[in-house]
């Protein structure tokens, strides 16, 4: 059994973080909150994602019986939880009209439906069988020896110029400067911030080369989180982590690297 | 003889209640006002709409002479009011340029030419032979069980909904409760109002399902409504009645049911 | 060598008035600013550009030491100035990313490169070869019987209006009223204006067709300024002039007529 109401905006903006990287997905609920982990069809963007149930203005979530359905291997430790399949895209155009009122959520495990009400508008949408959606992606073991802090909409706004110029986008740090570099046939351009003008940066000397794609789907599902932190390596994945609904959610982000060309 | 001047505002509205249905027509002025009935080139869809002569800031209209062109056939009375063919959606296009002045009106019905003036602006449209123009319908002898009046907003809305989910929408009453449904393959949008949620409703049990394409033009038409009043019946036309001009038009359209498939 | 700062706005606003016309061209750089004149590839319409050193908030230039690359032939005086191939539309692509902070430029004539800085995002962009590009044109000797001043929205207002209805527009002088005539096939749109509801008229009777497309561009390239003065003749070249970067810049498009078919 799970009941919730939560602000329509927190909702939305939790749901934008998850579909910037994919349409769909397995979502798990529990006591403690929402959690997802989902990797993108051509295996090279990952997101994760947890709200805790404290986001909620009402969050009420009752484990099945176990043994109800299934026999004595179902321990009560994994009856803890359900997963159930989503079409993310489907239920933000709904949130979009809603306005900014406060939705309800209710889970009809049996029939397999989400009922969703805002005011006086109910929408139920059907979940997706979560053994045809893929399987959630294990996270792999990543030791990162830069991290940088920066304001999210500095990032955002050098990844919209970057759109102009090329299809690949340079993350790194030389000393203790952040930089970030896309580079087209005619042009080239650097954002170059130094560490009194970030958050946080670890100085270090490495980089890495990122398909403009992908960052840029990220940098729309960022766009509510005021600062994100930034994970690098020489040559390695991006992680990409940032909070929402007020500090009660987190998401992150994980990007294969581009190798360069030259 | 035909002069008017009006609001450029007041035109519009007026305006894009008719090409909400159908782009050219055949527009009847008389002493007392403007007068159209036109059905949409499918014959699913009327527009009734009527606007007073003190909607106008300015209002002239003199009837020709009867036998200054035609016979003694022609009664004084059929010669009260003049008849000509009007590309609304024309109109409309240089109705927005104009700003929000004053429009100025003035007809030449001997050249077919209708001369719109906005400041110093002067656009001249050469009107439709009406004998070009679909017949004026008749309107259907039609009596509506329910009657419900809502906010135009939250008809607008749900309709914006809708049509995130399917091709139709079922509008009926159930008791007390007037409700609009539209179902998808794998969702289900559901608005629900009761009776002191609504400006008026008779209640009943009752519904009928319409093309959403329809609904969701005839929404735009209605936009500077504040309140629409719908005529219901089971498997029936559903009517939506709303004013403009501040009370001094009235608009009516009239849409055919469609079978359900089940 | 030459560096320069320069609001952003102003920058935009210039590029803007330029791109109307062409996309790249060759932009002269001297002591006391910046000059350009470039003509269309169809050859119906040309630029010519002028911005002051002044509109600048630093403006530094220093001609090529004469006989550094070239011999003897080159006199002091032709060395005083250089000229940079740009792709404008480009440019411009990257100043509205910038948002309204000062741009600093930063030419660097032997890599061939501009650099141009917006706060901490850096902007490379290579320059075109200038022999690449088409040659300068010749500015035609034209004398204009009939000057009109004419407050440019009034002037943008209309071009949008005639759009709607065809592709070419009258501009004339009918004694003492200005007018701008689109004719369609059904409908026809004027403006008049009179002497006294101009910044300035000179009376005459004359009048010149115009490519509609051309004019639209222009008129977008204006938009900044406020006033326009248009210099006509009977069926005659359009000139028409504008101020930019607060009257430090002036802008003057020369537009070929159409020949009246009729």
């Amino acid at each position: 059994m799970f009941e919730a109401k939560v602000d329509a905006n927190v909702l939305r903006e939790c749901i934008e973080s998850i579909t910037a990287i994919v349409d769909e997905g397995k979502l798990k609920i529990a006591e403690d909150g929402l959690k997802l982990r989902a990797v993108d069809p051509a295996n090279v963007a990952m997101v994760s994602f947890e709200l805790q149930s404290d986001a909620f203005d009402e969050f009420r979530f009752v484990a099945k019986e176990p043994g109800a359905e299934s026999e004595a291997e179902a321990t009560t430790e994994s009856r803890a939880e359900t997963e159930i399949g989503i079409d993310f895209v489907k239920l933000l155009g709904i949130l979009g009209i809603g306005g900014r009122e406060e939705v309800e959520l209710e889970l009809d495990e049996h029939a397999q439906k989400l009922f969703t009400r805002m005011g006086s508008l109910a929408y139920t949408i059907s979940l997706l069988d979560p053994s045809s959606l893929r399987k959630e992606p294990k996270v792999p073991e990543l030791e990162f020896p830069v991290q940088v802090i920066i304001e999210t909409e500095e990032f955002r706004r050098t990844i919209r110029a970057a759109e102009k110029i090329g299809d690949h986008i340079v993350l790194g740090v030389d000393g203790e400067v952040f930089y970030m570099e896309a580079e087209g046939e005619m042009d080239k351009l650097r954002l170059g911030l130094r560490k009194e003008q970030l958050i946080h940066l670890t100085p270090g000397t490495l980089h890495s080369l990122y398909s403009l794609d992908y960052i840029s789907a990220m940098s729309k599902g960022m766009s509510h989180a005021e600062n994100i932190t930034l994970n690098l390596g020489k040559d390695y994945p991006l992680q990409i982590e940032f909070e929402v609904a007020e500090g009660k959610g987190k998401v992150s982000y994980l990007l294969a690297p581009r190798i360069e060309s030259e």
